[in-house]
């Protein structure tokens, strides 16, 4: 019999003690489980991309994977944690949109979790991922059904999500996702509403710099060349062979990009 | 039957391949082991840091977890190995005070390592992590009795431990055990013995800076303001709502924090 | 029966969902996999830091173990995927010479990955690590026989291998290999060529530094000297007792190091 998956995505770092010790509460629950960190490293406070972190890895797993996500700035506040059931899969977090590019992509049912029986006692103010994300997931990935977690609702929230808005017959207005370790910066248009992008019949602009370019894969062009590629994510990237794209441009997560098509 | 815990805690960081090579000798060793990391990113060679860092996690394991903590700046020198047993787990590292965290809390008994038939050989003088801690480690979470390891010693190292101490009828003076990711203070005012904290009683300084204000989690006060809070530890911290209070306040991990109460 | 083991070795830092959507796609081939980080640290696009790092470390670990190392610049182009048996374990990554510090000590059987039935479909021509080289892995961790992924090759690369060269009767040039997290400069003087130097008999100059002490530990010698100490790795190390030596010569990877013996 195969072992539960757990995954963890947290903005907590790896230099404290938070995720290990969260990984301990998990096992004590669910001592078969197979805890896999996505990441820790979501800038603190940074809803959108530890959105953007968990939408791009949650479908490499497996059915009944279950998902931990906390990015949570405003623990202990009235903001309501919430389980996602959405493509076979769970998710667990706080309802403050980190979830939310899992749901607005996919038929979801959402619960509002609150059936404290499940959480670690006494909760802390301040290290809900501990006391109540983690046990609740552990039980979940332990087998308990959704229903006994608590009942689904309706208004979650449902932000008002990063996509591109037109500006023009042939212009787009969109915005820097990320920038990744490798200093790819990646953009908000996605290849499933920009599969029209060739070689030539483009123009992105980011400030002053200008884009035209079109590459297959990170080696076509000469070293400190600016390209756009598609990225594993589906999204369109502006990258530089064996270079920091990001450090070339001088841009940061959050900013304009402008699409012009022709 | 569940497997066996055992988490490590060092202050390797996680570029080199130091980690990676322990993980492979317990595995050679108790391939059923569930080998969790705690932190790597203690900064190197602060025994402090790591003592403070074992101690918040280990009472979320399950009995029977097996705990190596590596901070070890005498590495090759006379300092010894030690495996502590208390609050029904195991604890495995140097006896330079890494562990003293645990072992001043709670009632334990504490071995001399001496058992050379556990170790890698030949046992390297600078890595003492991957030739001595982590098989010893690895045997007692296949479930090696103790006695196995070597004997009970009561000469292991009972460092002044880190309190705040009293300077008046009304004041005492601490320190900052820790900067944590958030850019939190922990300070080392602990609930058990400053518990009579309210809202208005009392005021910290640190330096120049000084916070009267306490708040029961991280949303109540405005972005910007400092303020106090009970950590998830049962250390009170100064925090800054969506902020790094360490870089408002530039202070560093050890420096002296004063407390008035009336 | 235990579980069989897969490493991982990348330079994909931690902070993004790619190495999580490794994890994702080698559980969901082989649930049962034990899944262990050795580094994802490794500086982008260093092949040569790569292949120190995984030949470092992958003795540590039990026979049959898996290792994926995925340092892969020209990812997307006409390198090729390649996996290696050597030591009884065995070795996925491209063919650019990430693996040669593996193939090149011991006797080994290379083999062209060519079965597309193994790869993750699409194949992203940016991310192999998800597509190429975690599912073969997966399957062969699984038990999948190494002739199905491809058939064996001899013009795999090889490298120009760095070892030092003579220059004169009784000198030699080196280079750095790495810095560590300690700041400890691991040279490419090992142990099995240079076993004669002794308390005194030697000079290591890189630039205007001048190290010609041995120690046999890192606490030998006081806080702020530089000695010579021979690493875990067999390679001999400039340190410094409780400071990091690379600050202090304010040295890179990569610069040359010249040995004098008399």
């Amino acid at each position: 019999m195969s072992r539960p998956i757990l995954t963890l995505t947290t903005d907590f770092g790896l230099d404290d003690h938070y995720v290990g010790a969260m990984k301990g509460v998990i096992l004590g629950i669910c001592p078969n489980a197979q805890v896999v960190d996505i990441s820790h490293g979501v800038k603190p406070f940074e809803i959108t991309e530890g959105a953007y972190t968990i939408a791009q890895a949650w479908r490499c797993f497996p059915p009944r994977t279950v998902h931990v996500v906390v990015v949570d700035p405003g623990v202990g506040s009235s903001r309501r944690p919430i389980l996602v059931e959405a493509g076979g899969q769970y998710f667990i977090g706080p309802d403050n949109g980190v979830l939310s590019m899992v749901y607005l992509a996919e038929p979801a049912k959402v619960r509002l979790i609150s059936n404290q029986h499940l959480f670690r006692q006494p909760v802390s103010r301040t290290f809900h991922g501990r006391d109540i994300f983690a046990p609740v997931a552990a039980h979940v990935a332990a087998g308990l059904s959704p229903a006994y977690v608590g009942d689904p609702i309706d208004n979650y929230l449902k932000p008002d999500f990063v996509k591109p808005h037109r500006t023009g017959k042939r212009t787009w207005i969109g915005q820097i996702l990320k920038i990744d370790h490798f200093g790819n910066i990646i953009t908000n248009f996605h290849v499933a509403e920009f599969g029209d992008l060739t070689l030539r019949n483009f123009q992105l602009e980011m400030g002053p710099v200008c884009v035209n370019v079109l590459a297959r894969n990170y080696t076509e062009c000469s070293p400190g060349e600016l390209f756009l590629v598609l990225g594993s994510a589906g999204y369109y990237e502006v990258s530089m062979a064996q270079g920091s794209a990001a450090a070339k441009v001088k841009c940061e997560s959050g900013a304009a990009v402008e699409l012009m098509l022709w």
